[in-house]
């Protein structure tokens, strides 16, 4: 049994990650000339510091849990959270969830326009699959073309993509805890999930190293979910005069109002411990993310 | 000197090419299951069974000059197509262009409503990259990374979705000959490119072969769109009271309002012939993209 490292060892890998998605960010999404620039300059002011940047950090850390070159590793992780940032571009659009706010500043529509919003967010997911189909990501094409079809396969009509738009839906169908369940695999959990297997894929590690992450990852998002869904709650409640959140005043099944604010902890905290233990075959290197199966579910906002 | 076919072996050949492609399509666009379902239909709204399919029989006929496997070149020139449709899918959205109608029929966001056509669009284009990387594109990985970097590059700010923000702030710029050349070479000329480009990249064929299907491809996208501006101006003075169509009331520069209509039809004709002879090394195995470069300028849709 190992121990799990602190909050602060955990907050400073996160911040350190932070800071060197920035930097790669800054290098992969360059500023344009031409006219063209106003979309690269929204690329750019949707991507560039924001966000707690989980998704790249996950791939940092299942990279190195492989000993992969941390210059590829990044190269991933940015494609991962280019993909992350397009699709909060395209969510935050009048037509989906009309958002004005995000990240504490204007949503890149209202900073710029919905065209070039627009633009920005399939820029931003063409980039994406730009950079893992390129040389610096991996010398060998026979990792370099899994990554895309990974990437591509977690974030589509089967995935990411998939989950939008069951979400938009979600009134129109009984959501029990399955079909929530379901809901948040593809509209969250797969993309977490190509984030946790990116450093088994890069290593060509063994299947069942492979399987361990993925089973990790699996269990990670969904604690994920359900832990939103109580901050939603409880956030909220916290506040004067608020008892409930957004997503019980749009009636939206959530794992909160399915479960119980009790049952539904409960789940998460079981399912961090459960995703935990799916790390026994790496041993203490794989501690951060301990830490960030318990971060995910305790977290404040 | 070669006899270039007539016009209805070309017909024959694109049609052949509309039928392959739909039915190419058919398998890789499948009909979905669960409540996701609604923006697979929309995909395959929006890409089953319309257009010229120009961009697809420039791929399978770039890859029979190097005899590559039909099967495989099918799935490149779907994915070309992929990316063509979720392009006319977000540029017919309201906050672009705003129509209503596209190959005679409402448009994706008409059919359906905006959130799933946005959706619809994002999938396609990542379906796209799917389809590349997976291995029945080709049998070494070593092909399969180039073709998804080069649609990636073809596609994203550098290229389509630049030109398409150029386009939307061509009103604040002095759009000289110059300017709309760069700007079409950018939001058409580059997928044209690539498409003409990717038989060469199947078949690994040498540097001077693949240079030739590019330049090909540089004066075959110019003429396009020369004939595409000829289009607006001729087809509507045919109609009774109108004399100019829909760029000039827009107050657009186009080649025709830059260069005057007879200069326009002189250069079409001028870069058609140019793109003929650009073909030169493959003999008369390139006849068909001849009969295109002469199609393309003598079109009267």
């Amino acid at each position: 049994m190992t121990a799990i490292p602190s909050e602060g060892r955990l907050a400073q890998a996160l911040k350190a990650t932070g800071e060197a998605v920035n930097a790669e960010l800054e290098i992969l999404l360059p500023v344009g000339s031409g006219p063209e620039h106003r979309v690269h300059d929204a690329m750019r002011y949707a991507s560039l510091d924001g966000g707690k940047r989980l998704r790249p950090f996950l791939v940092l850390q299942s990279a190195a849990l492989f000993n992969v070159a941390e210059a590829a590793a990044l190269r991933v992780a940015c494609a991962v959270e280019m993909v992350h940032c397009y699709s909060l571009i395209h969510d935050d659009l009048p037509c989906m969830d009309d958002d004005d706010l995000r990240r504490g500043r204007p949503t890149c529509h209202r900073q710029f326009d919905e065209a070039t919003a627009l633009l920005a967010g399939d820029a931003l997911l063409t980039r994406a699959f730009e950079v893992l189909a390129a040389d610096p990501t991996h010398p060998d094409p026979a990792v370099r073309c899994p990554l895309v079809w990974e990437l591509a396969h977690a974030s589509g009509g089967q995935g990411m993509v998939g989950g939008q738009m069951v979400d938009l839906r979600a009134a129109e169908f009984t959501m029990d805890v399955p079909a929530i369940t379901r809901l948040q695999q593809m509209k969250t959990g797969r993309l977490i999930g190509f984030s946790c297997e990116a450093g088994a894929v890069l290593a060509k590690a063994a299947p069942n190293l492979r399987q361990a992450l993925k089973n990790y990852s699996h269990d990670l998002g969904l604690a994920f979910q359900i832990a939103d869904d109580l901050l939603d709650v409880e956030g909220d409640a916290a506040q004067v005069g608020k008892a409930v959140g957004k997503d019980a005043d749009a009636g939206k099944a959530t794992f909160v109002s399915l479960l119980g604010v009790e049952r539904a902890r409960a789940q998460a905290n079981m399912l961090a411990d459960q995703a935990c233990a799916h790390l026994d075959p790496f041993g203490e290197k794989a501690d951060l993310l301990r830490a960030t199966a318990r971060f995910v579910v305790e977290r404040r906002a």
